[in-house]
């Protein structure tokens, strides 16, 4: 019953979403500074010459973290979804984003009427469509 | 620092990842009878036909689920990714997954070398590849 990991293993889980990358270096960037992150593990493959990093807001084993991976030659493809994530600080985020170019699919909605919420959807630096929304305190 | 709920609202997280889908029907029974997600919840937009399911390990506040979308127009794109599901009974999984008529990317490795681990790629009935995985009790 008592286990020394805190996931006793037996649980099924989403580990991760995988997402080929042009620049890894690039990516780790956009994810860390920008998103706020952090690189959770690397791993380099000399033979094939793929460069993965994972990335993610908590512990592998106990969220679920995105696997962004150089070198597939698949890179900046489209299947028409994103993925969404939530800051607590969006409109900073959105106008550091802006005064650095990426670009926005629906720019921020600053000021968003009774029904809505606070939302944008902007592209990370390959194309991934990242719907980002606000967290209140 | 105390608060009734168990995220406090202020920790940016990875929400979701979305995927549209031709049948939203068939890819519910995939996620929740095949791999053992369940339904957390959904919308109908009457107003331009998308209909929308969640569906996931765990709830949407505590756990990144998968948003599943019909009637984007948009199904069947590949991305060059996957997403990975740790499950703990993969063999039975891919052999449900095989007599169903599933197609897979890479079958399981039923004998796996010693630095490698059991697992599988398989597609879902969009063609989104799934990395399956065995997680050992």
């Amino acid at each position: 019953m008592t286990d020394h990991l805190a996931d006793d293993g037996a649980t099924p889980r989403l580990r991760h979403a995988m997402f080929p990358v042009r620049d890894l270096d690039r990516s780790i960037d956009f994810y860390t500074r920008i998103l706020g992150m952090s690189v959770l593990r690397q791993k380099l493959n000399r033979s094939n010459g793929r460069n993965t990093a994972y990335v993610g807001y908590g512990g592998e084993q106990e969220s679920t973290v995105l696997e962004l991976v150089s070198g597939t030659g698949k890179e900046g493809m489209s299947w028409g979804g994103h993925i969404a994530v939530a800051v607590p600080d969006l409109r900073s985020i959105c106008a550091r984003m802006e005064a650095e170019g990426f670009r926005f699919a629906r720019p921020l909605n600053p000021t968003p009427a009774a029904a809505e919420r606070l939302v944008a959807y902007a592209y990370d630096p390959d194309g991934i469509e990242i719907e980002l929304t606000q967290i209140e305190r």
